[in-house]
């Protein structure tokens, strides 16, 4: 069969891992998929520039829509970033009938249903393996290897940067700011870090991870998101005295009233294999009600790893390219006609157990209002820890961990806590997930 | 659509959850598929046995070929065991022109080649996601979802029963024989646990992986396989002093000359995933060379985690069921055409790290023979521990590490330590891994 021809929107760091990917595996890809697939046509900025792959053999353009509109293309990869022109390419491939790859989460998070419902019309795929957790085939896993449960929830590691960070604060004492240097020095975090520690590239996969595990719509907007830049080693300290590792999860949880969408720096016991996920990796444990507890750990971003996931989705496509639409995996697991609208709740109906620090004056009878607060809200202490005074020191750091409990209550316990004139800090309150099932 | 009608051969354990799995999802299952899948025919022996699952609406039978050759029966899922009648059933749906889905490794490693083969010609499906680690999706994990790599190599725990074994004898210190028995208390392992703890079990399963990550033929026969019974407290003392933990591995590995199939103890540094995989779960690294590592974790046994896989296959197969064999993914990842008769390695040219134990005479001179014998074969030490004779003896305990060496010039290496009057014990020679890339 004659070759198949993609066209590649955007050749940074993952386009040419995406073109030497193809090069170097050729043949093995081929045995695969059946069909050779080149990439033939390319769009670039900046065209005259050195590049990370070789391009003699591809025809380069600085206009990306010549590209999707090219009669010779037959597949189209898009690989720009950012969601408004790339929003618009993907809908003209659509359009033109062509199938589309993209590892571009914050495109689908925000334009996914647009997206999606175009392609439903048109009969075209579109895949997004490389969209989430780079390399790690979570997607494919989520969507046809657990097709079998119901999927009662998932945690993950998706951000590298945030993870990196977290576990440079824990190894080496480095603070928040220390740690987010080294990780741009690096390489790893952007200039402009706040995607990455605010949690909005968790909060954009764990939107498609929910949407696919669950059968629910694309609901960005409804993610709670809360961002590690105010984790301190002294927390990290204390959280692993107790047995934990802080880590920055996005978490989706099934509830009766609807799903929990959440993303926010969590104490997971040390045990845990996601405890034990360091520096740049991934990883999300998912739980369906046949299978139980499955991982799936590796590298989450990186020119290799997310072409590796780009070049799958590829063979997938080439392989059902002429097939009736209807014998195609669909693109969001779930059947379109089969998407449910279900509520996703509100950050105040989430449950969730706690870890709290608060700082207050040395004399007696703190305590007792503390816990007199806690048991106001029926919130159950496990673990209650007054450390001892630094010499000199008028104030003791006090840690409480807690059993599960509705964020409504423990908002208004908070609050209360606060307003007692020997609590010297903003109460620090960290949420806590055992995993256990 | 209508539903589809689902043939079980095997009514135990899994066929039992997937009878359970199939109605408590329905809906959820139909939601993903597209269309309903039911089993409405099943083959068991006893027939008025009490049951784990409800039978009302399936019409029973204690004849399995009348389930293959019923006219209504659209799918038939294998889950008898076995091997000689198994292969007669498959065969006989794949002539009827009725896909097979199977969790029967041993069915695979040994016949696969014929099945697959009736299959291709047939433009039959035959899935088999529930032969390999029960529920962890690690077949689409490595025929789909790894597609754009050439894999280096595999590393798995894949038999539960033994890797619970090696647990218990590394947390509570019990023998081999103790854990075993307790591991048959509690229904992990068989009545005859050979096929768990001697790694036939295992083998059969990296025969399966291997073939789809490589693109090879199944060859049981050539796969090298030691079991666990006879390592000894004493040696995952020594290994945990030395900062490892001791697994049963199924290792598959491209090398230049060939590939390396071998099951087999293995020291596995204790900070990677691999060695904290505790009790019945499994675990696969797979490395490719776009993605790097990578780790699929999960339930390896039970009825609902293999019904779990099982369903999966159903699932897949229902959406291309009327598809052109074209379009499917190919059977055993590779296409049949593409399939490279690549040799497999003789265990004397296999390339490992080893540990090996020595019970010496505590004179002079002993560890310079030894060490003399390793350097003449060019084998490097990377450690050596005399340990403290016990009050009254006459013999020590040395423990050596080495670097990776070709394996036949060390058992060329043990005969000649062997030959010393000065060692006194069969010398304990297990693997190392450190599986850093």
């Amino acid at each position: 069969m004659k070759p198949v021809n993609v066209g590649l929107l955007g050749l940074g760091t993952v386009g040419a891992g995406t073109v030497n990917v193809l090069r170097r595996n050729a043949e093995e890809i081929e045995r695969r998929a059946g069909r050779g697939i080149h990439v033939t046509m390319a769009a670039a900025r900046d065209l005259p520039r050195q590049r990370a792959c070789e391009t003699r053999d591809i025809r380069l353009t600085d206009d990306p829509f010549a590209v999707v509109n090219d009669p010779a293309v037959d597949v189209v990869v898009e690989l720009i970033g950012g969601d408004e022109i790339a929003r618009e390419l993907v809908l003209a491939a659509i359009r033109a009938g062509k199938p589309v790859v993209t590892a571009n989460k914050a495109l689908l998070a925000l334009h996914g249903q647009e997206i999606f419902d175009a392609a439903h019309e048109h009969g075209v795929a579109v895949a997004f393996e490389g969209a989430v957790a780079g390399g790690i085939p979570i997607i494919k896993a989520i969507r046809e290897g657990l097709a079998g449960n119901r999927i009662e929830w998932l945690a993950g590691i998706i951000n590298g940067t945030g993870n990196y960070i977290l576990t440079q604060m824990r190894d080496r004492g480095l603070s928040f700011g220390e740690a987010l240097a080294e990780a741009q020095q690096l390489g790893y975090a952007e200039a402009d870090p706040i995607y990455d520690v605010e949690g909005v590239d968790a909060a954009h996969k764990l939107t498609i991870l929910a949407s696919i595990a669950f059968g629910i719509p694309l609901r960005f907007d409804e993610v709670y998101c809360e961002g590690i830049s105010r984790v301190t080693v002294a927390d990290v300290g204390y959280a692993g005295e107790l047995g934990y590792r802080i880590k920055h999860l996005g978490i989706a949880r099934r509830r009766e009233q609807g799903v929990e969408l959440r993303v926010h720096p969590t104490l997971v016991p040390e045990r845990r294999l996601l405890a034990n996920v360091e520096g740049v990796m991934n990883a999300i444990m998912v739980y369906g009600d046949a299978v139980g507890p499955t991982v799936y750990y590796g590298p989450g971003a990186g020119a290799e790893a997310t072409a590796s996931a780009v070049v799958a989705d590829l063979v997938d496509i080439v392989r059902a390219l002429t097939a009736d639409p209807g014998h195609r995996v669909p693109l969001l697991a779930f059947q379109p006609s089969a998407i449910a609208d279900v509520p996703i709740l509100a950050a105040e109906d989430m449950e969730t157990a706690y870890y709290l620090r608060l700082l207050v004056m040395d004399k007696p009878g703190v305590l007792a209002d503390i816990t007199r607060i806690l048991g106001e809200f029926c919130i159950s202490i496990e673990a209650i820890i007054q450390k001892e005074p630094e010499p000199e020191a008028t104030h003791v750091p006090v840690i409480i961990t807690t059993r599960t409990v509705r964020e409504g209550e423990m908002d208004q316990a908070i609050r209360r806590m606060q307003a007692l004139p020997a609590v010297m800090n903003d109460v620090v309150r960290l949420r806590i997930e055992q995993f256990d099932g």
